[in-house]
Parts: C-alpha cells; sequence; structure tokens
C-alpha cells in the first residue's frame, strides 16, 4: 500500500515500486506489466498517478509502450556492438525479431552552407536525402535520415528501392557497393542523447520527450571523399551500445603524467 | 511574429526560430540568448509560451541554462573520444573550463544480488560504493557511480580522498595503481541514452526530462577479475563522444553474406 503522508509523491512511490519488480525478476524483460486499471486499484491511487509514473519509467527507458496492447519491460534492449558495424537486420534478427525498412523520404533538395560544407560540394549544388524507418516486429526501432552528393545519392536510392520491392531490410550502409569510389572505407561518428520532439514522437510511437540515442555519421570513401551524412536516432528504451576495450600500461602512464600536469595547472 | 491562427503551436514557432537563429550563427555556442521578458516583448507571446519552448530546447539539448544567470546556446558540446580514454580533467580543461571533482558518497554496504554477479563476489560480501561529482567551472557535468569489492574500494577511496584534499580533479579511472592486480586492464562499457529523473536532475542542475548520456562501464584487472561497475551519467546537453572506424573491404563482403541469409529467411 502507498503512503499518502510521505513526503515522496504516490507516483514516485509506484515507480519504486515497479522499479524493484523489475530488478527482482517479478516482471521479466518483453513481459506485459498490469494494466492501468488495475494498478489503480491494486494501490488505492488515481489514473492520473499511475499514468504519471508509467510515463517517467516509458521516457527514463524502463519500460515501454506497444499501441494498442499495453506496456512493457524493456530489459531487453537491443545490444549493439561499436567496434565492428553489424548490420541493421541482422541485429533485429539476433533479438528473435522480424526486421524490415521503409523508405520515408527520396528528394532532391538544394544544399545550405552547413550540408555543403560536411559534404565538401559547392554551395550551388543539389543533395539527395534518403529517410528510412527500421522496424523490429512492425515497431519503429531506429530513424535514419541521410544526406548525400547527388550522384552518390542517385545511385544509393536506386539500390534502396531495389530492396524494398524484395521486401529485404536494410540501413544506409547496406547499399554500398565495393567499387572504390562507392566504397564507405571510414566513418566518424558522434554519439549523443536526446530527446524526442513531437515529430520523432509520432513516427517512432514513443512519448514526446522519451530518451533518444542519437548517433551522426560521416562516412567516407577510400580517398577520404564525403559519401554520406547521416542522422540515426534509435529509440532510446530499446537499445544499447557496447564496446570493451583493452588498456595498456603505457596509456595509464601518460594518464599519470596528465594528473601531474593538471596538479601544477591548479 | 508569429501567427496565432496557424495549425502549429506558438511554442512550437518560437522553438523553430530560435533554432533557425542558431544554426545561422546569429546566437553562437555559449552565448546567452535574449531572456524570457526580451522573448515575450519581441513576440508578443505569454511567459508560459517562452518557457515551453526554451525547457524543450534545453531537454533536447540545444540549449542550457546556468542557475540565476540565463539560457545558453548548447553548441559547444564536450567532444569525447571512445577509442581512448581520456581523463575527465583533461576533456574539461581542452574546453577551457576549470575541472574539479566532489565526493559525494563513501560507503560501505552489503552487497545484492545483482551487484555480487557482476562483480564475482559471494552474496555474503560487502561492496564499498563511492559516488563522485565532476565538474566544469562549477558546473555539474557528470555525475559516477560505482561500486568496487570492499578491498578494492579501500584503496581506491583512500586515493579519492588524497586527490580532492590536494584540490585535484578526477574520475575513479585515475585513481588505479600500476599494480597488475590493481590495473585495469579491460573496460566492457555500454552506452544508452536515458533522462533525468527528480534526483538525478537537482544533482545535475538541469530539468526533470533532461537528455541523459549514460556509460555502465565493467573494469577487469589483467586477470579478469572485475575491479569496479560504474554508472556515469553525462549531461546530453554538454557531452557529446566520438569514435573514427576504419572499414574494411572484407567487413562489406561478410555484410552482404548476411543480406542474402536475411533473404532467404523472409
Amino acid at each position: 500500500m502507498l503512503k499518502n503522508n510521505e513526503s515522496t509523491p504516490l507516483y514516485e512511490q509506484l515507480k519504486k515500486i515497479l522499479r524493484r519488480q523489475i530488478e527482482e525478476g517479478e516482471f521479466k524483460a518483453d513481459q506485459i506489466i498490469p494494466s492501468e486499471r488495475i494498478l489503480c486499484q491494486k494501490y488505492h491511487i488515481s489514473r492520473i498517478t499511475v499514468r504519471q509514473a508509467l510515463s517517467e519509467m516509458i521516457n527514463e527507458g524502463m519500460l515501454y509502450r506497444k499501441q494498442g496492447k499495453g506496456t512493457y519491460v524493456a530489459g531487453r534492449k537491443i545490444h549493439q556492438g561499436l567496434t565492428r558495424i553489424i548490420n541493421f537486420a541482422r541485429t533485429v534478427m539476433d533479438l528473435g525479431m522480424r526486421p524490415s525498412t521503409k523508405i520515408l523520404k527520396n528528394e532532391v533538395l538544394p544544399t545550405d552552407f552547413q550540408m555543403a560544407k560536411i559534404l565538401d560540394i559547392p554551395i550551388t549544388s543539389q543533395i539527395l536525402k534518403l529517410c528510412l524507418l527500421g522496424m523490429g516486429d512492425g515497431e519503429p526501432l531506429v530513424s535514419y535520415e541521410s544526406s548525400f552528393p547527388l550522384s552518390v545519392g542517385r545511385k544509393i536510392a536506386k539500390e534502396a528501392f531495389k530492396r524494398e520491392k524484395k521486401g529485404l531490410s536494410f540501413s544506409t550502409y547496406d547499399l554500398y557497393g565495393e567499387s572504390s569510389r562507392l566504397f564507405p572505407g571510414r566513418v566518424n561518428q558522434t554519439f549523443e542523447a536526446t530527446v524526442a520532439d513531437e515529430n520523432l514522437a509520432s513516427l517512432m510511437h514513443v512519448e514526446k520527450g522519451a530518451a533518444i540515442f542519437m548517433i551522426t555519421s560521416v562516412f567516407l570513401n577510400t580517398d577520404h571523399r564525403p559519401l554520406e551524412f547521416r542522422k540515426a536516432m534509435y529509440r532510446g528504451d530499446r537499445y544499447k551500445f557496447y564496446i570493451t576495450r583493452e588498456l595498456s600500461l603505457s596509456e595509464i602512464k601518460r594518464k599519470g603524467e596528465a594528473a601531474r600536469i593538471e596538479g601544477k595547472n591548479q
């Protein structure tokens, strides 16, 4: 039973109870939790209280919602390695889900100053914008927003439509060929945490304000010419990324040195 | 001027204007933007509308707030490499900020089932919990929550207090020695996006619901014995992480194979 006279708000108390039940394995990964109605009855609290608790736990990535079905435990996140690129379909299949890809946008646009700089093309040239939605069992998992120099983009888009027609699932990375001009020999990536705005929330079937893991990539060919600028938005409740690093003794020695330099500066 | 008769809410219109001004360089990184009062007057909108726009842009990581000062453009995020560990103080100093570290907690606790498993210690043994707050120019940037087997933790905590006394800044990684038993030769890390709950928000000087980049690390010594389980919560508006990867032709060939396997399965 929740305590109304405590300084901790009721929804925080409910969050604590649910969190403990998940941690202790009472509710397991990808298992549905009791409905809002049942939680109201069980803990003698209002619908608003239950909704606030669930909505915060969804945004924190502990629960997720399937539209028209209910609220589930988000334990089993998609575990994606960072040291080697594993393609989208494989990652999703390894989790026992059926992968699919939808082409959301394929447009030729004038470039802007920023994109011209990133793609190293004249400000007067055009770009091709290709937007993909990667899904698992029909639920959105990741949204890709890519910009290409026009000549590269035309080839990539053609490949995308070919695969879509065959019912294959893919990300833009799967669409590159083996010819050296089109081979992405290097990629610079940044990783950021953000939250979903209204548009992204409705696209990804999450609530506004939900956690989003954003990976921005610049793919370069073997001559270091930019091939693609891509923003990938992963659902924070469904993805985590991992890396294993070996540290060397020389590294820890360098570290010691840095610490001494800091000592002087202070 | 904002249009009241449009289907786009007023705060979304204001967000769009501010976003454009930032992208076009009218407001630069780490520059203060006009106050709420001035924005109200300039666009003839209510304080509530301005607050909603700013609060969403803060949670999305485009703006950040300095307590008692105002709202700033968050362009210049801390750019931290993932392929090599650069220590906390160096990362912050490279950005022209003064690093500092505060010890928030140093406690001996009974272990629980999960932690005993992660640290590979008996369920009956105790752990040492050490919580640190990493700051730049006195503003919280990252919160570290570490659990150690007791014998390791005592040594690490001793080092932490020694450094705190000298006014040095550090993360737990800086506290390891060179002796092989205590040297973290390997680290397994996962990266996730989440949002701040009430406690974390007040600790990190952000709003509840703000984006948080979470790195969970298990440090192992050269004999693969776990030394530390650490949860690091980075302010999403202040940090981004980067990596550069070289891709090989054999990798893209493997990729092609995977795509063919998927084709069969569908």
